[in-house]
């Protein structure tokens, strides 16, 4: 049997900012009870970026703080936000937020698009946070995720050089954890492992997880090519939702359902029931129904052949 | 850069067999032309089976007599055909077939279901035909298919052991090359991994080939995983049509244009032709315009990083 696996769901914070319809704040609370109560580790529940930038992400501050400490099997979730910037993070912290991630993008072009600083601004500002949060009385992790990392939609190919400077970068910069995000959905398996690889040898295993897209049909066997260089974090979506509001032609995240279902059966436990799960995806069905919902697992069910992981 | 890899487009066989609507001679041979004008190097363009089972390959006979001789950018496609038994590879090299591919299940309920023997008996044919064919004037490769090597919807889990046993048992009956199928869609990367090591331990590289299905949204994946265990040869499905008439739950074939794509930005050339590829998805979309029609490399096109494989 393998190594256990960390599965963080993005939907509420990566899906839904994309959803062409918003969705309730009542709505966003059953399902993120939905997803603890079916074994998800780790949730991301929303974003503290300005409302007229995602005006999805307005009622963050009211999910979160309606989330903290909901149960589940293995004692609830991990509640994680995104932060762009120090305020975010200190909202994040006084709403209850038991993770930060902060995006820090590779490419110049969708830095800007995104957060309108160069990658070196970020780095700083992350720096600036990781510090505030050592002061903290109750600090939480924080993790800083590098986007375009594998190809960038504006600024074409994101040289592995980029890659590292950043990474190392946010290593100096103080974030406990590192995040390597397929942003645009460009990256292939053979990429991955050449980019973990090289990512671990600069920085070790303060490299944690994948941030995946499957615009190009290639998301699951790129958490594949991860798993096999040790990454043992993945994020991924219910229904395969999500994108970048600035990166034009991403698709969405990896379809949670399916990444859990190649985990289990290859041995890797996750902690998540099927049935839950599918319960979750039945949530979020009803409250968007327009939104279009994927996933291959879903459809076919359990095999007859299934067996969990231990 | 890795090794070429063959792809086989099998769309015309697996693929209309299970399409709800019946697509005309004059079209199948419109699209077999167009898939060979793409650059794939074989096509599995029909099935010799009684057109009383199987009524969408009735016109077989008429399809690939029509097929042989055309031209494409490497010289023109292997016109494979799917035979059961003597008879249909008889009619399969009077009527041109450059390869013929006989299916024998390992696990007895598919078996049953899918050419009323067992495998043994099977195996028997498939021995029956490598004699036959040896005899012959203009000799065509015979290659063997493993059929639910991976799982079956009817039998449940199929071990191991009698997937070697299979395997061993069509080496020995004189085929040249074997592929290995996950008819059902049920095969994770950890079992095509073990699989593919065993069987290849057994008989070597007489082991060329995987078809593999995407029921669960493992398809790709498991291609990549074969591909690190020195598989070169893929059967794949323009638009990702396909499943099994004997296999409750199989859904379609892993997709030709994802399938390429991986290949190609992983340094693996295959020959083909997006451009070309596309087209051939057209025609088959405005043949069977009401048939479900997969794939994400159609709908994103490829990404502005894209290099071809030398």
């Amino acid at each position: 049997m393998g190594e256990a696996v960390t599965v963080r769901e993005v939907g509420p914070r990566d899906g839904l900012q994309m959803a062409a319809t918003r969705m309730a704040t009542a709505d966003k609370q059953r399902w993120i009870a939905a997803i603890a109560a079916a074994g998800l580790p780790e949730i991301e529940v929303g974003s503290f970026v300005p409302p007229r930038v995602i005006p999805q992400m307005a009622d963050t501050d009211a999910v979160l703080r309606a989330s903290v400490g909901l149960g589940g099997p293995h004692g609830g979730p991990v509640l994680v936000a995104l932060v762009p910037n120090l305020r975010g993070a200190q909202a994040a912290l006084a709403a209850g937020a038991g993770k930060i991630t902060i995006p820090v993008s590779v490419s110049e072009g969708h830095s800007r698009a995104n957060i309108n600083k160069t990658p070196d601004e970020q780095i700083a500002e992350v720096a600036r946070i990781a510090e505030w949060m050592r002061g903290q009385d109750r600090p939480v992790p924080v993790e800083a995720a590098c986007s375009t990392a594998f190809g960038c939609s504006i600024d074409g190919v994101v040289p592995l050089d980029a890659v590292l400077r950043v990474a190392e970068g946010l290593a100096a910069a103080g974030a406990d954890t590192i995040a390597l995000a397929d942003t645009v959905g460009y990256a292939n398996p053979a990429q991955i492992r050449r980019t973990v690889r090289a990512v671990r040898a600069a920085i070790g295993a303060r490299l944690e997880r994948l941030h995946l897209h499957d615009t190009m049909g290639l998301g699951i066997a790129n958490a594949l090519a991860g798993l096999d260089e040790g990454i043992r974090a993945f994020d991924s979506c219910i229904g395969g939702l999500g994108g970048c509001p600035y990166a034009p032609g991403a698709s969405g995240n990896i379809v949670t359902e399916d990444l859990v279902f190649m985990l289990e059966s290859m041995g890797h436990a996750t902690g998540i029931d099927f049935d839950r799960l599918l319960e979750a995806r039945a949530i979020l069905h009803a409250a968007l129904p327009d939104e279009p919902i994927h996933g291959q697992m879903p459809k076919a069910g359990l095999p007859r052949t299934f067996r969990r992981a231990a």
